[in-house]
């Protein structure tokens, strides 16, 4: 039977050659080395080289995107981009994530024969399932916990970033329970300092939340940023569990592969992994990695929910990979019977009721998570109105009745679309 | 007394006033919120607030790096780039490199207001060090245990990168250490496959060495890549010290600062950092981060050696920015009393008895692990020519001998310069 195999597909721009281009990424990542050594046999080529398996010709390009890159000695030398898929067996690197990275990006940024080099998807063989648990609520788990099921979770995020006391993160807490909200996250700023230590924050937050949930049934789900070191995060998970919180968070650009893998295997609940940092690798179209790729990792070590951005954000990233993040999540990284490994989208960045129906659209699911802060705090009837008009917004654009349809029914939605107009 | 800060510098392109865009950056990554909100009080502001240290404005520029910027509702639109210095309290986010890195890097790179940012130092106070243990051998205790004192330490790569069986690794070292090397890294390709697994790899390579070691009193150096899984990496690490091993190695990127926390915690060796993946953050100009900066993260974590690629190298790097990379490894992090933190620069990538004289000039120092693949394994009179002629290569220039006429005493440097005239 033939040994199971990682592909990795990039997007490449370069001078040379495309075939001789995706040899060189195959053979700085596998067995090649610039001068022909003796122990690189055929035998052992035969069995651990990496394999060009695609090469989609994208066009031809009138400037390099990025400086420092070569050109062939001689020939032709147009600069083309190109679509390459390589893969690799898993005897090369074991099933171990750390070690694909050192093989699926390792050096292949740096070769002078690349004027751009993108990881745009990573396919992993179910066998990394024997050492790595993936998520451990997913979709169904987190709403369960949640208590959401019809609906996305409508979520939100605490402000300022930083700066505020225990108490008075409580009391803003306590403000957007009152407005009906379902999810809560801390700021990824706001950690464990001296001004707002992370045990002292969770413990009157929960106060909050416990008292509400005894008196309503509702429990809102808190996202407890918990990152730092790896002795740090686990005590600071026992502490939310004790008190009766049902979510964690950590920063995955801050904390690495590793340290998410002993999270996820110490952990009773479920993970919110947060992207930031993300932009460094994800912001430039030539270099660095796709948000389809850099969650799979992750979908892999362990997080149940990751950030994708939202419509029309605040931010840099266009509507199209915001879409292919969230449609990410949602798509089975394995088939049955293996795990499937989908996880929440979490919608954020400048999102408010304007953003549901072209989100559902999209999307063509309520599975997710949609976070919005000023698109809440400041509805022009205050925070409860703001809920309510994001609730109405993802009913209607659900039933396939136009917004400002269903803001004719109702004055908080027609409030937020006026008040949110972009 | 004021409270300690952390600083950060970025390069920015921005169709913003400069000084406004600098306090979008401050305010994004400490107490701003788009919309204000009631608990951002002026003495929250005041405690918390990442502060503009200098702008420092470097020109006007034609086109935007990178696409997805905004431009300014109104008013001049010049597009100009700067460098920028925010800083910190410590109290935001603690003694915490996690946390660190959320705070300096986090959504920065995101930002519509920016073509281009990117962190290019960053500057800690000493009570980082009351959490973090830096280096722990450094070049004092690298330079020990490789018994090399008053030149560079020579070195050079097991190649075929993976694939060769631990018989056949522990061979290549044997020719290697024969050759009069002083220093083997694995390639970090080679992990713990299971066509190689690290134990048997370590294993009859250090047979080899320290069979030698008995017999010349001369141990030789090897980099054993453990990177791995965290259970992985501390049973690796006791296995390389079983063995009689000096040295590990891991991938940087691959397991992130909480990892290399605890194997810094836990190693009794020096701690070979690999900066590969580093391409994908520093390749281009317009976005990630400088070598500088993402360095001393790593230093404060534990590394002692770490690449910097090599003058004249095979990738896309510039001779100024290997050299500063190079540079900044022998430069202090903190001030006496306080440990400097000062580690081992590796150059390695395309290096050969040619690059000796100008690195040395650049440098300043023959406090280097000068590490050649092809250099020393296709010198005409073989391998052990090969490491006398780099030897030879650095003699002369210490002693301000031109190559050249240094060649003329020596028929293996001679060789070297003509074989390897790039």
């Amino acid at each position: 039977m033939a040994e199971p195999r990682i592909y990795a597909t990039y997007w490449i721009e370069t001078a040379f050659p495309l075939q001789q281009a995706a040899e060189t990424m195959a053979g700085e990542q596998s067995t090649g080395t610039f001068v022909r050594v003796p122990g690189e046999t055929d035998e052992l080529r035969e069995a651990h080289a990496a394999r060009v398996e695609e090469i989609v010709e994208l066009g031809e390009v009138t400037a390099p995107s990025l400086p420092g890159s070569g050109l062939p000695r001689s020939g032709d030398a147009t600069r083309r981009a190109a679509r390459v898929t390589l893969s690799w067996p898993i005897s090369n690197m074991g099933l171990s994530l750390p070690n694909v990275l050192a093989a699926i990006n390792g050096n292949l940024s740096e070769l002078k024969a690349f004027s751009g080099l993108r990881l745009i998807d990573v396919r992993f063989p179910p066998e990394f399932l024997t050492r790595y648990q993936g998520p451990q609520f997913g979709i169904e788990g987190t709403r369960r916990l949640a208590g959401v099921f019809d609906r996305p979770i409508i979520g939100t995020i605490i402000k300022p970033s930083v700066g505020l006391s225990p108490e008075a993160t409580a009391e803003q807490v306590r403000g957007l329970i009152e407005a009906g909200i379902d999810f809560i996250k801390d700021d990824e700023l706001q950690g464990d300092g001296p001004h707002c230590p992370f045990n002292a924050r969770i413990s009157a937050v929960m106060r909050v939340i416990n008292d509400h949930a005894d008196r309503t049934g509702k429990k809102v789900m808190y996202a407890a940023n918990l990152t730092g070191d790896i002795d740090e995060m686990l005590a600071r998970h026992d502490h939310v569990v004790a008190e009766g919180g049902t979510c964690i968070m950590a920063s995955m650009n801050s904390i690495g592969l590793p340290a998410m893998k002993v999270l996820r295997a110490h952990s009773q609940l479920p993970i919110h992994g947060h992207r930031n940092g993300w932009g460094m690798l994800g912001r430039s179209p030539a270099i660095g990695m796709s948000y389809i790729a850099f969650q799979k990792l992750w979908r892999l070590a362990g997080i149940d929910h990751t950030h994708v951005n939202g419509i029309d954000n605040k931010f840099c990233e266009s509507d199209d990979s915001v879409i292919a993040s969230a449609r990410e999540c949602l798509t089975p990284m394995f088939p049955a019977p293996h795990k499937d490994c989908r996880i929440m989208p979490v919608f954020s960045s400048g999102q408010s009721a304007r953003q549901a129906a072209p989100t559902f659209a999209a999307l063509g699911s309520i599975d997710c998570i949609f976070a919005a802060g000023g698109g809440i705090m400041a509805h022009p009837a205050g925070p409860a109105a703001g809920v309510r008009a994001l609730r109405q917004a993802w009913d209607a654009a659900v039933a396939g009745i136009p917004a400002a349809e269903a803001a004719g029914k109702s004055p908080e939605l027609k409030a937020a679309l006026e008040a949110f107009s972009g």
